[in-house]
């Protein structure tokens, strides 16, 4: 499967078997801007090296030549070294280009800082760890928590507040028919294979791309053809069938990587984790794979509670589960997660959106359709440009783009590590009108961390013929509207006559006809007499007369419209966000010793897992008394915030606090007035005791910048501290 | 098992099997105070009726007997009558008496009447109800979700904010071997029956109770002996054996009650959602019921956060789940849930706490142990008192039930409708040192809402045993001190020559004596010279003399204590607070016509699911327009609102938010001010248009109430709304 399935809109994608696609072309979009010069430089080395042959042939004949000249021959090895030389560096500069884009090492290393510091200070801790842990699962630790749960409020506030949605909490436990009908007890499946002896499992792709890759990067020897043939592989691979993915397990000669034993044929696993609800052992269950069912299946009762009116948006934030085959990648493949999702429902033939207008003028990387087939990279665009000229869909998909755009950035993800990726026509279920994902660059490359699809009638379909309980919406006409509708009449005395017992099964066949059919039957009948009629219930074709069906064509007065609404689908990978906003959060900075490095988060307040720190500056009890009056403070304003009354140097205590992103420190170092230090600029001022609360409030509230209250209060200079 | 099992405590003290009491205890101390007047009843109801038997002999009798007079036969009729009309009495009087406190019938009026607003204006919703539901699931809808995020959002302000503690996020998929650990796999269970025909399975304690029940509220004529035996099973249900239970079943002759077949024995049926982690099928693992374990397995991490210090308190938020037999009681009794959790980890020796002058002069209904075995009923303490005089049996254990009584009663929950139960020794753990559970009358009697407990060192050493990771804390002293420790040397030269190949077993038994066995050994071997041992891996006694061991106390310098510490935990049952709170918070009162009767919820600001409406009084742009600019200006200021523009009168628009419990609703009656109507007054003040977010916060937020705000801003006459 792919590598971004963490989000919903995939699993959904799944139901029509051309919409694997995702990662291949993802693959084939780098692949494509890629190509050109590693084709040039291999072919480079190869030439180079089969210098080197020739001369080393020549020097070797030399040598072999009775009374050839010393000079000569010192010539020659002058010259085989500097083909070698030469060679040597086409080597490097190959290698320099397959191995991922030349800083794998410096993401790698960035990685593990960030990683080591992430766990280090209980951002998050392997679960279950005592136990030695289980592969895929993670416990928020207590400043973890406190982002992720400032994530959530702010992702309520930015969407469900500020648009009116309508919030529900639907269990995680769900009943089998709901995972049929949305197909993914059918189609929710990664290949997997088995180590033959051990019965280790692996995911079947995981290997052939493990496989290719090692081979691209490592093997200089490849031959171009060769070396296009795995690129073709790992271009493909999210297309294979079982089969096909199997023979090329056979073909490469990939066995079980910790055995080296033969491996089983490839066949699917499905992702959910099954359970079995109440104690009869008779009804299946599933942990949902998404959390988006849950509002499908309301979906009549919440067009109840909105006065019958569309559009209106339900939202939903809960686990989902899926049950990987080897989950990889840290946070962002995991066994359980948070996802937050909208289901936008709107009436298909209107998706403009009143409040377009206000994120139409954003300005942000976008990776259209087009650019990622020409090999091109994502460029900046105007919104509002984008939907205009027809790149994106409509109005209410812009809409939404902006959003999650804005509220990305509001969090503290890069501008410029982020960018709006479009599905490519292969990669959508065929009823999706178009897709885009979120895509956030951190050390594992662009990640998918929310997808925004219009899913079209899709999923309130499915649930509608799987229940039986009509799931539409209806336009109530101001007057009644005349429309024309298609009636088809079928004689039955005639075709009594005629088909006998047969009669019934040839009612139902011209019953059935679409209004196409229909037109071309009565166009027939009405120049020929007669004409062929296919009934498959009886397994072959009869010959119908005009006598036996009358096909008009009606006007009726309608009073509504009935119809089954759009979705427009934003779904978020909360995990995923706020592990990406780990990285783009984090830096390094030296000591004021220089000795060592310091590690930072630069959270912005809104999402820092505290808000603020209290240092009294020595260990006095008239300080630690002012410290506590101003923590009492704080706790009335509702502001996070720790008391550190250690004894250490005040400048490892900021540096403790600036390694959890703590945006700011009060120092108490007089019972009247304090400093107050901000983490990223180490700018101090100074302020009164009781007005500390309310200007830490202020700031951390996104009233006022960090700059506007420097500006009205006097800077303090940082001499005493150590920092 | 007991009616009241949602919450965690009651998991983990299902360990000890002696602990399975609470539901047992909490109907015999309700059997105590109803017993004697209903015994009576029974008594009185018998001799009626024995005198209606008599006298009714005496009137045939009367009639046989031939030229008896006609005066005299009517005169033994009326007799008979009489006695008939008082016996009726009588019957009336004990079916009164024994049908649940004789108000069964308008409590379950009430409780339709909120069922059926919460159902029709989505507070929740059955899950997946378009294919016809599961039991014991269900969704919040979106002013059932809006509460509940309130709710939890009061809970992280009230416990984790103010008290500076942990709060972790693990996951819901746990292994197999921490619920081992922490006894939920093997004694999970409750015990059930199946009906051998058609496999329908039945909690069996239900089908006994319902029977019991049954008889004692249906069938008057039952004898005092037999009732007294019925309700001493009733009192007896949660302690019964498999065997015991199956005897009860086959006694009574309770057979399947849809189908009247026969019923299977009883065994357990363990009540966690079973699932497998990975593709192997080889890891079995269970969807939590509880969410502290994620805790405890955290504890040496969680306390190497808080600088290796004690107490701390670690929280957690998040779903459990418990896979019920046959769920009943609409959202008390669920297959999925929230809880919120808090483990405070205290020293053993010290279990004061700093803040408890902050509570301790509250006053609340206290039902402490004492009072319920008399049969008295819960009563007024002052929580300082109760914990000074050892009712509660520590400070800590104290400050929680103090927090605990804020919370509940700031959402909204009745003071007078909420207790604090003591345990019964036999409802506890044997390791438990005390329990305390708010209990909330609602129209299910009094339900269990949170559980305060202190679990002592329990949890935290079972999962140290099981993982072989030391989860303890350590008390440096500042200086070394001098404590004696029991030492004991055997002598393996002598012991060698005396039991040769047996001589490690002897030695092994030597050292594992306890102190006291060793001392004693001390004395006899001092004062006799020699001594038996029993030495289990030899199965036999054998003769210890004086010269094979030395037994000694030596001083030695400890430089610290290396103690497990022991945990209080309070744990909530969200689902529950809330279903109590929306009993607690509805009442009706006539519409303004007196025509029909209006409901409302009576929700303080800090829980209502919306805190204000926006209506324009008349269908207008200008109006309208206005209507847009408050709700800009709400938005901004973080207040959830909706407007409606419906041109329904402003009675209705107020009727349909007041069924919603929306505290504040403006009505646009002019373009420069408007007025702000509160919900349970109906009193109405004018604000100009400006102000009015800034007014609506200041009384949401908590810093006013509506007494100040009424008397800051003209009061506003209803006349032309037609409340």
């Amino acid at each position: 499967m792919r590598l971004v399935c963490l989000l919903s809109t995939l699993a959904k994608s799944l139901a029509p078997p051309k919409t694997l696609l995702r990662r291949r072309r993802l693959s084939s979009a780098t692949a494509l801007s890629m190509a050109a010069s590693e084709e040039s430089l291999r072919l480079a080395l190869s030439e180079k090296q089969a210098a080197v042959d020739t001369q080393a042939e020549a020097v070797r004949a030399l040598k072999a030549r009775p009374g050839a000249a010393k000079a000569e021959i010192d010539a020659a090895v002058e010259s085989l070294k500097a083909l070698k030389v030469d060679a040597g560096a086409a080597a490097r500069r190959l290698q320099a280009a397959v191995s991922s884009s030349g800083d794998g090492g410096s993401r790698e290393a960035f990685r593990q800082a960030v990683v080591n510091t992430l766990e280090r200070r209980l951002f998050y801790i392997p679960s279950f760890k005592i136990y030695r842990g289980v592969a895929g699962l993670y416990d928020y630790g207590p400043p973890g928590c406190a982002v992720k749960s400032n994530v959530l409020a702010f992702w309520r506030q930015h969407f469900v507040l500020e648009e009116n949605m309508l919030e529900v909490d639907c269990p995680c436990v769900t009943p089998e028919v709901v995972l049929k009908a949305s197909g993914h007890v059918e189609k929710f499946t990664d290949l997997m294979v088995k180590d033959e002896k051990t019965g280790t499992c692996y995911r079947a792709d995981h290997l052939l791309k493990d496989y290719c890759k090692e081979k691209l990067e490592k093997d200089l020897t490849l031959s171009a053809e060769k070396a296009a043939e795995l690129k073709h592989v790992l271009a493909m691979l999210d297309d294979l069938s079982a089969e096909e993915l199997g023979a090329k397990l056979k073909e490469y000669g990939i066995t079980a990587p910790d055995t080296k034993n033969p491996l089983s044929d490839p066949y699917p696993f499905n992702l959910m984790f099954q359970t079995s609800i109440g104690p009869s052992g008779l009804s299946p269950g599933y942990m949902r794979p998404e959390t988006a069912q849950g509002i499908f299946v309301n979906f009549k009762d919440l067009y109840y509670y909105n006065g019958n009116k569309l559009p209106f948006a339900a939202a939903q934030i809960g686990q989902a589960f899926r049950n990987e085959i080897s989950p990889r990648q840290g946070l962002l493949r995991v066994r359980e997660f948070t996802l937050a999702e909208i289901e936008h429902f709107v009436d298909p033939e209107d998706k403009s959106h009143p409040k377009f207008v206000d994120v139409a003028n954003l300005e942000f990387l976008m990776f259209p359709r087009k650019e990622q087939m020409a090999g091109e990279s994502a460029k900046p665009m105007i919104l509002g440009e984008a939907v205009s000229k027809g790149i994106v869909n409509n109005e209410t998909l812009g809409y939404f783009i902006g959003r999650v755009y804005l509220f990305l950035t509001r969090l503290g993800i890069d501008k410029e590590r982020l960018r709006f990726r479009q599905h490519l026509p292969n990669e959508m279920a065929h009823y999706a009108a178009d897709c885009w994902d979120a895509e956030i660059e951190c050390s594992y490359g662009w990640i998918e961390c929310v997808g925004i699809a219009d899913r079209s009638a899709y999923d309130l379909r499915a649930h509608s013929e799987k229940s039986g309980v009509a799931l539409v919406a209806h336009e109530k006409f101001s007057e009644p509207r005349e429309v024309e509708k298609l009636v088809i009449v079928p004689s039955k005395k005639e075709l009594g006559l005629a088909f006998k017992g047969n009669q019934k099964m040839v009612v139902e066949a011209l019953e059935a006809m679409s209004e196409k059919e229909a037109l071309e039957m009565k166009a027939s009948l009405e120049s020929k007499g007669e004409v062929e009629l296919t009934v498959c219930t009886l397994g072959k074709d009869v010959v119908i007369t005009k006598k036996m069906v009358s096909i008009s064509i009606e006007k009726k007065k309608e009073h509504q419209r009935v119809f089954t609404p759009s979705v427009v689908e934003p779904s978020f990978g909360i995990g995923r966000i706020i592990y990406c906003l780990f990285e783009h959060s984090f830096y390094t900075r030296p000591s004021k010793s220089e000795d060592e490095q310091l590690n930072v988060f630069r959270f912005p307040p809104l999402v820092a897992p505290i808000k603020c720190t209290v240092f009294p500056l020595i260990k006095s009890q008239k300080f630690d008394d002012a410290a506590k009056i101003i923590a009492k403070s704080l706790t009335t304003a509702g502001i996070s915030h720790i008391i550190d009354i250690t004894g250490t140097s005040i400048g490892k205590r900021y540096a403790r606090t600036d390694e959890i992103g703590v945006p700011f420190a009060i120092t108490v170092d007089a019972t009247d007035s304090v400093t107050i230090r901000e983490r990223d600029s180490k700018e101090q001022i100074r302020v009164g005791i009781n007005e500390v609360a309310s200007v830490v409030k202020e700031v951390t509230d996104g009233q006022s910048t960090w700059a506007d209250i420097m500006w009205r209060y006097p800077a303090h200079s940082a001499i005493q501290t150590n920092e």
